[in-house]
């Protein structure tokens, strides 16, 4: 049991919509108090660093609405309910660059911005096995490019890629290679 | 002006809460057709990575209640409506460190969730100055420790520390300080 743990009184469904439902809960708090939480509830991303045989890596540039610009990042999507975040990520990966994927590295969760939000992003590092062809989402519309992983990481030390999940992934990437 | 570029067509709130907002729009994509995008709107964070005179960081563990479960994360907190990243960075630093901080580096921004939320996190590296005691907030019930870079690296890669934020800002600055 957890001193910091939070327990929910009540909770209340404010939205509920395509890919996001938002609840609005009272919590009794460890020192007795009740607190309003807002939660928003989101059923989880996966995101790959696919490998090419060159050592080159896959990124999308996409239109991010919420964020009003254009974001690179490595191919990621959402988990359909209750989906292993292999199968999303195995699928993800054939729909934004066309090609299978082998030798998978489970990089880890990310929590995004858990104050809020439920979402736990996957993260896979793979290599490029076959190539099938894309198939891009209806309603998405993708840049592909490739990049070695030495211009990723100074394009996120110079603070050009500031995506959260493509940071970490390609840092970690960084150090297991510097860790052999 | 970005080919990738969706126009908001409409838009409405439905729901305006104590920290996010939450509205529904109708977007043209550039194939022509409109699309529905759903907007968690959140004024944007910061988080500090300080380090004290013997080179350990202040870390909080902290119950994140959307997550259910306690988090270990560097210190963070969200700005106020308008205001400045750096000046959040050093209420926030007080708060939960007790210390006064200087030397700040910026480690640049980070999209957490761009697909649907608006957040930005400020991210920044500073040493302290001098104790000024705590000031944690009524609802914040936070368990402080301090830790080398090194052991904080090497709970990342464990996969221990899955806190998005404090992934990025623990690698860039050990990157920062392999590259002097």
């Amino acid at each position: 049991m957890s001193k910091l743990e939070e327990k929910q009184i009540s909770s209340e469904y404010v939205y509920c919509g395509k890919v996001i439902k938002v609840r609005v809960d009272q919590a009794r708090i460890p020192n007795g108090n009740v607190t309003l939480r807002e939660v928003v509830e989101h059923p989880g991303g996966v995101a790959i660093a696919l490998e090419d045989e060159e050592g080159k890596f896959f990124l999308v540039t996409q239109w991010r609405y919420a964020q009003e610009k254009e974001v690179l990042e490595f191919p990621a999507g959402k988990r359909e309910p209750g989906e292993d975040p292999l199968t999303t990520a195995k699928r993800e990966i054939a729909e934004e660059t066309g090609y299978t994927a082998k030798d998978f590295v489970n990089l880890g969760e990310m929590i995004p911005t858990g104050a809020y939000d439920s979402e736990v992003i996957h993260m896979y590092y793979a290599k490029t096995d076959s190539y099938v062809g894309e198939h891009f989402d209806d309603d998405e519309n993708l840049v592909p490019e490739r990049m070695t992983l030495a211009e990723i990481v100074k394009k996120i030390m110079d603070r050009e890629i500031t995506d959260g999940k493509t940071m970490v992934m390609a840092l970690k990437i960084q150090e297991m290679k510097r860790n052999g």
